[in-house]
């Protein structure tokens, strides 16, 4: 919604094209953004400059193999959370070390920056105020970063690079953090602030 | 030094007697308070009614042991990162989950709280400033966290509870965020802060 309202062409993707159709209209009525459409999975990333992956994380494995040549070269947005309601613990990386590193795995053509994990999605649903959290980035591709922090400040975030890809794990570790004391405390958009930065 | 400052008595331990007490000498040079001692480790930890453990990640299972019975019942704060410098991954969590839950199963009596990994050894040293971080801690007992909330306090900070230990691993995680963000930006002195907490 945030990037929609600044300007930006979006493409929702899901399995079942019929409904992120239906959910790309209803953004195109609260935006009065023409712009938006929904398409299957693999059309989306074919027709995306950037790709968003906002998936499960035991999920990626099934879907992205079928999206590798639609995002050969593209910038790829991991924002996924390897979280475990219920269990034991919250939060335990998955053997590439996080979902980020994972996805790199899966879409080895693409360059893959973790971030927007601590970004609430009503945060970014309502566009009337400003977000109260840093933006956490990482990756290996430098370009890709400054594509990543161009997104971020169009929508009035702060951006932090947090070095390579394999800082991930961490940044999707502190999603942990947050959903706990959102949690204990009541709140539902609990974020992160990095102190000590020139600013 | 900011607990000494704050009236603490302060045991300092390491495995050679001798250095914490020259430790513990400079200490009361600078302070001015006597209650400041060096001895070694499991009678510092036997001493102490609150044991706090900085040690190197993998010193943990050689260390610890010989401490078991000194740190029985006692409120024992760990504040161990496993980071891992110059290796291709900065943050690799132990197969304990956590340093903490490797402290907790080494010293299955004490009351383990994982906490003051973000706060910068110089910001504990310098007494002189306001530390800009908040003090994010998880553990299991809720009296021993109460006690790690009043020392966090009596340093100006404030203290965030996050949760059960099995989220020490976020916790330590962060650690590798701010070590990064130190490098990367030039700085000593980088923390984080919760946003959306009542104030």
């Amino acid at each position: 919604m945030r990037w929609a309202q600044t300007g930006h062409d979006i493409i929702i993707g899901s399995r079942d094209a019929a409904r992120a159709h239906d959910r790309a209209v209803t953004m195109r009525e609260r935006t009065k953004k023409l712009t938006i459409v929904g398409k299957d999975n693999v059309e989306a990333a074919a027709m995306g400059d950037v790709v968003v992956i906002a998936l499960p994380a035991n999920g990626l494995a099934a879907t992205l193999p079928p999206a590798r040549e639609a995002c050969r070269g593209k910038v790829v947005i991991s924002t996924v959370v390897p979280l475990t309601f219920g269990g034991a613990r919250l939060f335990t990386p998955p053997p590439a070390g996080s979902s980020a590193e994972e996805i790199q795995a899966l879409l080895p053509d693409a360059k893959v920056v973790a971030a927007f994990h601590h970004i609430a999605a009503h945060e970014l649903a309502e566009t009337e105020h400003d977000i109260e959290c840093d933006l956490l980035m990482c990756g290996a591709d430098v370009a890709a970063k400054a594509v990543v922090t161009e997104l971020g400040t169009s929508m009035g975030l702060r951006v932090v690079d947090v070095g390579p890809l394999s800082n991930a794990g961490p940044l999707e570790a502190i999603t942990a953090v947050l959903a706990t004391i959102n949690r204990r405390y009541k709140l539902k958009n609990s974020g992160i602030k990095i102190t000590g930065l020139p600013s």
